[in-house]
């Protein structure tokens, strides 16, 4: 199987000291499962919605089974001059096109952003996460739910404000791949994948 | 320091169950470094010719210290239908256009392809290597050598014909990270990615 993950730094995976982001221990152990992260930093929906075609296509194959995993939300909730990047409405449209069209391709899946260490980017993103999750329902593209539970456990945030103020290490990272790798959407999307020749 | 790394699946890590692949492996620990994977399977030179330059845009920052690495070689010598992919002419004119391109850029440096399973693609590969090597010398492109060591090692090869007969596992990938890391070249191309935050 190929996994291409589409996203921002989160999905990149930067400030990990190992190189893997969540997307990386989400996989960890399935030889069986090439990923492409294309993760970039900095980038909102809209850049995302840009560029994530021309790149999904050249790693596309006929003859394997092929997944694309998203994730961002980050970076359309920053606020630049006092505004968010992007509003809620324009971040919707970017999801519902990007998801809608991958779809057509191969199986889908969003996983929501993560919590901000500002505290009024994450209230933002709070928002932006429930809205995602409503238009995934309607899509029926499967979600799954980083929010609360990074919230909640603490360690994403301390990690992020220790680091740069916006990514975590190894730890938050992991915590991240833990509630994906353990979300009953994310085994059954990544099941082709599993290795039968180990 | 963002570091591109544009290649074919062995760049990708492709049967890594650790989702790192040499060049995840020869930035390890390095949180200051995010990398970039570009790597792509089945892709020749003429692939990655095709597509590098829009795919390393969007990851270019006018505030951070950019880097790109190549690594490619192996589809080019791969046989269809009795003859190798790419001629070696050919593998060389892709090669020159992408080292020079790029070098306008930012610092490239190249990596030479690792042996393959196969004896008569080997020996193709063996004397792309050298002609690559030659190459990046003319332009004055930083060049490292893995294609001795890691034949004459055979953990490389032996994982990749317990394998698909084309990919190693972590032990491989570790192997050609530990030549990569230790070199000189790389050490000074990376050099401005060294974390003094910690």
């Amino acid at each position: 199987m190929r996994l291409i993950a589409f996203g921002d730094s989160l999905v990149a995976g930067a400030g990990d000291p190992d190189h893997l982001g969540w997307v990386g221990r989400a996989v960890a152990g399935r030889r069986a499962i090439t990923l492409y992260n294309m993760g970039v930093r900095r980038e909102t929906s809209a850049d995302i919605a840009t560029r994530w075609r021309a790149e999904a296509l050249p790693r596309m194959a006929d003859d394997e089974p092929m997944r694309i995993v998203f994730s961002f939300g980050a970076n359309d909730c920053h606020p630049v001059g006092g505004a968010p990047r992007l509003g809620q409405a324009e971040s919707l449209k970017n999801a519902q096109a990007m998801l809608s069209a991958a779809a057509v391709l191969c199986p889908v899946l969003l996983v929501g952003p993560p919590p901000m260490a500002d505290p009024g980017v994450s209230a933002r993103l709070e928002g932006l996460n429930e809205n995602l999750k409503m238009l995934a329902s309607r899509l029926k593209v499967p979600f799954i739910d980083v929010f609360q539970p990074l919230m909640a456990d603490g360690l994403w945030r301390a990690e992020a404000i220790a680091w740069d103020g916006a990514h975590p290490g190894a730890g938050g990272y992991q915590r991240m791949a833990d509630l994906v790798s353990a979300h009953p959407a994310w085994r059954s999307f990544t099941l082709a994948g599993e290795d039968s020749s180990t």
